[in-house]
């Protein structure tokens, strides 16, 4: 489905990291702004980098045939509530996409639709089939879904997007969620379980039940990407791992939101080998899955400890000033020469 | 010199803290940004608060006694070298200024004017007395290089500046700082010295010397934040005391930045108590002193682990935008009930 991953430029990484002793500051002394500066000029395969000034999020929304086993603290009915906020712009994606200057893109993939509605050109099927017992979906409609993601990430990088962003949208899902990190980690599923919107304790002992019976669906497909992920997922989070590998088939750099993006991501990863050369980590959710996912990607949050769990992409939203502000540095600081400026050396 | 602080509004907190709830997201779910954001609604005693428009980045810039005895990586005439850079756009403070949309000013207090050069408005003397040995200002240099700090903050806020930002310039500056962080917090000298803006094994042991010797010169003087910061300081670090506790006074929040900002800091609020009240951490710089100044402030830096070591206000100016955010959610979300979203409770 996806060709083979090119990595971002190596040899342009290296000249980003000469010109950063060039600029006006001690050698080394932005940190870490300086390494996510030469990753952005990596990606581009241009020193200095251009400044980010088209990214675009994309929400996507799913309901979970799980969430009939009351995984979540919410009724099923909020995600299409949700999704309809987001269109009208009221919900925290819109408000820190428009802080950060990023377009945002709801993507309804596979909401549970009251008869009668008309379906969006995403739509693969209503929910998904409640994976402590059944397949997610068909074979068919895993397709389909991949599909829709790749074309999505197509559509945005054509219009011009220089950075992607997936936000989730879907009452229950981080449940699957959870099923496809402790499968793809090994995790005990008490391990990889938390609270999601915030359940109880009952809640709580449900939703570790339907993640050991998902995660023991799967267990010997460890190695077959669209097995696990057509069995134990959802088509919303299948178009998402479909939009994050073609991000790295368009050679455009992304920032990955909480647990729910990170799945998906863990999982782009093994259908499309090497896509995560091009990811980022926005943030570090406060669900425990999350952590190991990033180790296992061996990615380390631009924002940490703020301990959001909302989804919606707002954690990589609130990472992209940070991004914006690493390329924009090693874009436009003055050099020591250009300023007429001592340098230590001298 | 200050009238009482006024702290900001827990009424208007408690107001805040009981608007997320109403939001169309999942309680508690944006974490620490929740927090930051009912902090600037009590500054401003207004909830919902108006966003961040008008942030204002101050740079006070001087010259050092200390930088004669090698405790620095650069030589002295970088300080203005540096401050013509601030002057034209090039400094990696005007790059992060124009990120997070805030205004940047140069306040020249202390800098080594070259013979014939015309001081501007602020400025108290050329440099300042070597700390290790003699005081670093007379009483009236105090006087005045308080009362410019206080003045520029006046002028800030009286301008519309709806957030300040203090930054620091000047070659040898985190040789004061870690004196003052270790006179206000008790630290041994080596504990409270780091490797500033780069300095070898030599240079670093020279630099602990200066400081154990400013630190023996006021051991009985702690709590007299006046004494103190005349003897071991320097103008540009008292002007940005008096900025910060100035801030304070006009009910204005401000991001402290890295070690050489909350070395003055921590005085500011010796001299003016409860100013701190008003006041976020940006960053938690790679300087040792750095962390140990923050738990006295009791303040959490808004980003953590990039072990930026630069000054001029970046680390404060990086964390600009997630202020700027957390203020947006607060202001601009939807509401449950405008939006038409079931609560969990419903």
């Amino acid at each position: 489905m996806f060709p083979q991953i090119v990595p971002p430029s190596e040899e342009v990484r290296q000249e980003a990291i000469a010109r950063q002793l060039t600029l006006t500051k001690p050698a080394g002394s932005l940190g870490r702004l300086e390494d996510i500066g030469n990753f952005i000029a990596a990606c581009q395969a241009t020193c200095p980098p251009k400044p980010i000034s088209k990214p675009h999020i994309v929400v996507f929304a799913g309901d979970h045939g799980v969430a009939q086993n009351g995984v979540s603290a919410f009724p099923a009915e909020v995600s299409l509530q949700m999704a309809a906020n987001i269109e009208a712009g009221g919900a925290a994606i819109n408000v820190l996409g428009r802080q950060a200057g990023a377009t945002v893109e709801l993507a309804e993939i596979s909401l549970n639709l009251p008869e009668g509605t008309a379906p969006g050109p995403y739509h693969v099927r209503n929910g998904s089939g409640s994976i402590d017992r059944e397949d997610a979906m068909t074979e068919e409609e895993y397709i389909t879904a991949l599909t829709h993601g790749r074309n999505i990430a197509d559509k945005a990088v054509d219009a011009g997007a220089d950075l992607l962003i997936a936000g989730d949208l879907g009452i229950g899902n981080t449940t699957p969620a959870a099923a496809l990190i402790g499968a793809a980690c090994g995790l005990e599923p008490v391990v990889a379980v938390g609270r999601g919107t915030g359940i109880d304790d009952e809640g709580w002992k449900r939703k570790v039940s339907v993640i050991r019976d998902a995660m023991f669906r799967v267990r010997t497909y460890r190695n077959d990407g669209a097995h696990v992920l057509r069995a134990i997922s959802s088509p919303d989070l299948v178009a998402m791992a479909g939009f994050l590998a073609q991000a790295a088939v368009r050679k455009t750099p992304v920032i990955l939101d909480g647990v729910v993006v990170t799945a998906a991501a863990l999982w782009a990863n093994q259908i499309a080998p090497g896509a995560s050369a091009w990811w980022l980590a926005g943030h570090r959710s406060a669900e425990p899955a999350h952590t190991r996912a990033l180790e296992a990607l061996n990615l380390t949050p631009i924002i940490d400890e703020y301990h959001m769990r909302l989804g919606e992409g707002s954690g990589a939203a609130l990472a992209l000033p940070v991004v914006k502000a690493a390329t924009a540095i090693l874009a436009e600081m003055a050099t020591f020469e250009s300023a007429g400026v001592s340098n230590k050396d001298e």
